[in-house]
């Protein structure tokens, strides 16, 4: 029922997170972009139970995040790649490894990402990828698109300070 | 019960999940980013049961993540605003905006993130605050950090394609 309630909400992130919104699936995500595609591999990373990671896995397939590739024949195996739209996720993959990091890492950094260039750990941020500025404060907002309907269009016309991105409580 | 699974992970992403991992909690700290304190607010633009609004803003309370505000006496009402830590997650709504807005709006957007000042809608990525580069590639990579388990470090010791935070596809 609340996927049916996300999917018709013209908010882009309802509809990302109707297909990746619990989080096993973010965590099976996260392994696929550490490299991991076979699902005892998955299964002992997560500790996920395997009816679970079984239908989690086919989620991501119909969603279209993951692309269920034969490896063996005799005996069948398959093994899970991320597609392209599963690769895009990963910024928030990313976002979710910083803020985790500052706010719940009270003992110190287990993991680290780190610029192998420099071996310098990487501070991730999300910026306009045309200026390069980070993108916060009062200068950026949500308004509505081309295809906003009628009501979307009530809800976001006046300029209040509910269409900001940031919240007020921080001017 | 998984919620005592994932504290106990090293993972930055699997704690973070902790906190915000089921999507009511995602979808209400978006519209906190949007300006909106006030429970009715709340359960009009998410069109989220009382009851469940009432349990998921008491656990993003719990998490640190909204502060609860007495903004009338008579009669008593009170109002929810991000803290730090809540600010801190808007990457990760901006991220999954970016991500929803690219692959599930077939019709067209019918939101826009734009730069107030350029008029121009904007492009969210993640880079790295220092360098200012785009965190993509075989060049970023997850490593152990000073306070990894034996465990941990175990796990990510070996320099093997599991450490990268890129699929091993993509290359």
């Amino acid at each position: 029922m609340h996927r049916t309630d996300l999917s018709t909400m013209p908010c882009p992130v309802a509809r990302s997170l109707e297909r990746v919104g619990e989080w096993w699936n973010i965590l099976i995500l996260r392994d696929a972009f550490y490299g991991v595609t076979r699902f005892d591999d998955f299964r002992q990373r997560t500790g996920i139970s395997p009816a679970m990671l079984t239908r989690r896995l086919k989620a991501l397939v119909e969603a279209g995040l993951l692309e269920r590739r034969r490896y063996s024949a005799h005996p069948p195996r398959d093994e899970y790649v991320l597609t392209e739209r599963g690769r895009d996720f990963r910024p928030v993959i990313l976002a979710l490894f910083a803020w985790g990091n500052r706010h719940f890492a009270p003992e110190g950094k287990s993991l680290m990402l780190i610029d192998t260039v420099t071996g310098i750990e990487v501070d991730p941020v999300v910026t306009d990828r045309a200026s390069g500025k980070l993108i916060e404060g009062e200068r950026y907002r949500v308004v509505v698109g081309p295809a906003a309907t009628d009501r979307t269009q009530a809800r976001f016309a006046a300029p209040t300070r509910s269409t900001s991105i940031v919240p007020s409580s921080s001017k």
